[in-house]
């Protein structure tokens, strides 16, 4: 049998392993952030509706600009941050990873380099090495917010072609205010001038406005966003970034043509017909979310601000060996290498009971 | 307004152009080898039905290895090659293209080159440009078949880390033979060794049997297929390939997290059940193929043999005058830059005589 080492694969993947949390069958999965409110019943008979209708024609190639979802996606940001977006202004794509990657492709690759505020979204940099782009690994406080001064430093001294912001931040669920992202674009553009993509996957979850206005007179910035989390969507891979039009243009230069399958386009409009059911589930995962943080910080755990539909919480000797004896009591959370942390998505009240029911009694049984 | 120009993209991509054929609305659309025959209504039921099932837990990630589906894919290539396939020697993707894309950058990418036999599929090119290979373009004969003595030659004097093999050929039409891809590989193995991936997008459509069972005992052999044509799915951006199962290991190592969404699964899975209904479409297509050569050939045109669902003619002294005096008759053919050649895909019977009427009426206008 031939293995991987016999294959004339890249030096830099050698000794690698994919990326993915272990898809465990656990009765309360609460480790990979997805949203626990299926679609309702009326959204997934106008998915079948929609479906139906591009079925018909699936003979032929989708329609290469996704002219209708962009309109519809720029008609949900409009609505939803006040901030008028239109369609030349976004671009989507197979998750936001493929916005991601695409960004990568377009202005980072061989010879240029990317930076990230860890721990952050491990997808950056994983992309970024998939891409040959070099990797950055930009400092963080203590607290897991970013350090605007020493982050700028960074970027003057490093000068990356990108520059990857996360709001909130995933795994810590930190969000970054207004003047950090401002304060780092005028590095970049004073260090490059070079792109900024603040990531906001999960930026329907905050406390905080959308950062999305700033792309306003800043050409070099983008906000990618995805329909995984409050959309109810992971299953969908639908990502999509806003920016300037010439960003949009810009990214095509290296996008598959036709990446974006008629299926995909039909499933994300009906979706998006039902943007208010799906912000009532979010409203819902707010208050959980904020409820797993009090409940937390009441059995004396520290738990990290969070923004988004997740929770970062410790301090733990062994995070991993935490991670193990919650999972023997049902409940599959995320240990993403923070040392002494772990991350809790929010599930439904009752998964979430489970959760907190598993916490007391694994911090019982092993005293920290 | 911001240009592209004032971007911080990189080098190789200033001044370039998205591809894409242009999407004329044309009453006959000839032009980028679509399958004439919607799927059938069972099909497209039983799509919606399958669909339905996915969106009820669309919230959910998808299945990130795809098993269902690869073991479809597997047995179909099992059934209709006769060489038995494993799920663990298949890998799905968005498109043949995204396939092409993990492939260059798991064994392409900077610091590597990869040749192609030309003119062919010039996504090899574009897609080598765009994860940072250096691309190679390698030589062809007059007829459009491969010279292997002269390929042979090239794969040793530039030691490509990876060799496209496209066959049908697109857009000659032409098939490789067995022996050609065995002593290519050798060559390969020998300066590498290297990566050979054979391109069999429209295999369906070949008078000859699939170059597939060349993969056994030749781990560094891939075969990539899609479901863009033989199968009527154009819309639905469903590419594979077969290899050596630590291929498919390898391309883990690059691909996107969850890349393939639950509803493409679930209308692949669908589109699999239909395989005999499909294929009889297929053989319909291989008739007009046949009957479009032979009734080229009748008008005096100089047609190259094809195994493909299209069919290279010409010689033009100005080809892309008669692909716009063809489209001022209402048929839209591609113009692929072949000089004096065009490629026009077979349609329905109906959308063929449309053609070669046009066709007849164009060359009596233009005496070449």
């Amino acid at each position: 049998m031939t293995g991987i080492e016999q294959l004339p694969v890249r030096d830099e993947l050698r000794g690698k392993t994919p990326y993915g949390a272990p898809q465990l069958d656990v009765p309360v999965r609460l480790n990979t952030n997805e949203n626990p409110y299926p679609l309702p019943e009326e959204l997934v008979q106008r998915i079948a509706e929609r479906v139906t209708d591009a079925a018909r024609t699936l003979n032929r190639y989708p329609d290469r600009d996704a002219l209708a979802l962009r309109t519809a996606l720029a008609a949900y940001l409009t609505r939803t941050t006040g901030f008028e977006v239109s369609r030349e202004q976004v671009w989507a794509a197979n998750g936001s990873n493929e916005v991601i990657q695409q960004l990568l492709q377009t202005f980072g690759g061989p010879g240029r380099t990317a930076i990230g505020f860890e721990p952050s979204y491990s997808m950056h940099g994983l992309i970024s090495r998939g891409t040959g782009t070099g990797w950055l690994s930009g400092p963080r406080r203590a607290d897991f917010t970013i350090d605007t001064g020493a982050a700028v430093r960074a970027i003057a001294e490093h000068r990356p072609e990108v520059v990857f912001v996360c709001s909130p931040n995933n795994p810590t669920g930190t969000a970054v205010d207004r003047g950090t992202v401002t304060e780092l674009y005028e590095a970049a553009q004073a260090a490059g001038p070079s792109m900024v993509v603040v990531d906001e996957a999960y930026g329907e979850f905050s406390h905080r406005p959308s950062l999305l206005p700033l792309i306003e007179g800043r050409p070099n910035l983008v906000v990618s966003r995805t329909m995984s989390k409050a959309f109810g969507a992971a299953g969908l891979r639908l990502g999509y970034l806003a920016a300037d039009p010439a960003v949009v243009d810009a990214v095509q230069l290296v996008r598959l043509p036709y990446h974006l399958s008629a299926v995909t386009q039909a499933t994300a409009l009906a979706a998006l017909e039902h943007t208010d059911t799906l912000l009532g589930y979010v409203e819902r995962l707010k208050d959980e979310r904020d409820r797993l943080v009090r409940e937390l910080r009441a059995l004396g755990l520290e738990v990290t601000e969070s923004d988004a539909n997740f929770v970062q919480f410790g301090v733990f000797d062994d995070a991993h060996a935490t991670w193990r004896a919650l999972l023997e009591h049902g409940v599959l959370v995320r240990d993403n290498g923070v040392p002494g942390r772990l991350r809790v998505t929010a599930g439904t009240p009752e998964e979430n009971d489970a959760f907190l029911d598993a916490v007391r009694a694994v911090t019982k049984e092993t005293p920290r």
